[in-house]
């Protein structure tokens, strides 16, 4: 049960869908950043990005939110759910590109605070051929992420515990994005 | 500098204002989640909402989004900047309503993790009048500030040192909000 009473059945609207349409006015806008963000035009593809969610949301321990965004990745990733697995358990021997593992370094820094992103961890990024917008969109997903994360926990929302679950979710977000 | 090329002049474009101009197309979203937020039709005053927003970025540490939203909360509540100044220091001792103090104990919560969040704490500020909407703006409220505060900071943006620089800022808010 969330701490608030959303008006609705939880547990078909898990997670950060049922506090969503309790606000309408703050999902608007919450959701047309989460698709600027992940599914916007970029030079990364949805996967990388969504793999930034997933793996910020594991560093926050939020269920919902590292579920969901684990299956967004994965159905969007050629590498399928086993590279999501490998970068959430242990980034420095995960099979990502270099530049990947840059930029995600820099989101595990974002997570902890803005203050542990160093010049150092941005050159980094920028030498494997990060670009500007690159490295700004990965502070901001990882940024973004501490939101929605500490959103949908501090609200004590409800999180399935059915794989499926997620992946469903994963194949409504492929086809129709976050805003429809 | 910034971690980034902005392409602009940093010292007149300050903090998240910088990034904003660098990516409009979050920064859209990003100000009208904070217009919804802070801004909208609330039970809540703005100054009120601009407090939690102070509280939360002071304890990130974020100099530039704490000294932005203290002066944004200093203007526009009764008290001014002495009561900003209380709570950031000693929220147990800080002269609020108790509904306030309850909720922004809720919103320190939150910095920390979502999970911090207790059912005892929510009880507490339902017991002393505060309604769903009040709960889920402020958990909202703290979480965006942990997103906020994070983007501001994970690029090395930069933070003026005349407060002075601040009270001009709050007084475009007080008339033209975040959304223009």
């Amino acid at each position: 049960m969330a701490h608030i009473d959303l008006g609705l059945d939880e547990t078909q609207h898990p997670g950060i869908t049922g506090p969503m349409r309790f606000r309408p006015e703050t999902a608007k806008p919450l959701n047309e950043l989460a698709e600027a963000l992940l599914r916007g035009p970029h030079s990364m593809t949805p996967g990388e990005r969504e793999l930034i969610a997933a793996y910020v949301s594991g560093l926050n321990e939020c269920r919902f939110c590292c579920a969901s965004h684990s299956a967004f990745a994965a159905v969007q990733l050629p590498e399928g759910m086993p590279l999501v697995d490998q970068v959430k358990a242990d980034l420095d021997a995960a099979p990502v590109t270099e530049k990947m593992r840059a930029l995600l370094r820099i989101a595990g820094a974002v997570q902890e605070t803005g203050r542990k992103v160093t010049t150092a961890m941005v050159e980094a990024a920028r030498s494997e051929g990060a670009t500007d917008i690159e490295i700004h969109d990965t502070v901001l997903i990882a940024a973004a992420f501490c939101m929605y994360n500490r959103y949908v926990d501090g609200l004590g929302t409800f999180a399935p515990d059915d794989p499926e679950r997620y992946l469903d979710n994963a194949q409504r977000i492929v086809e129709r994005g976050y805003v429809y």
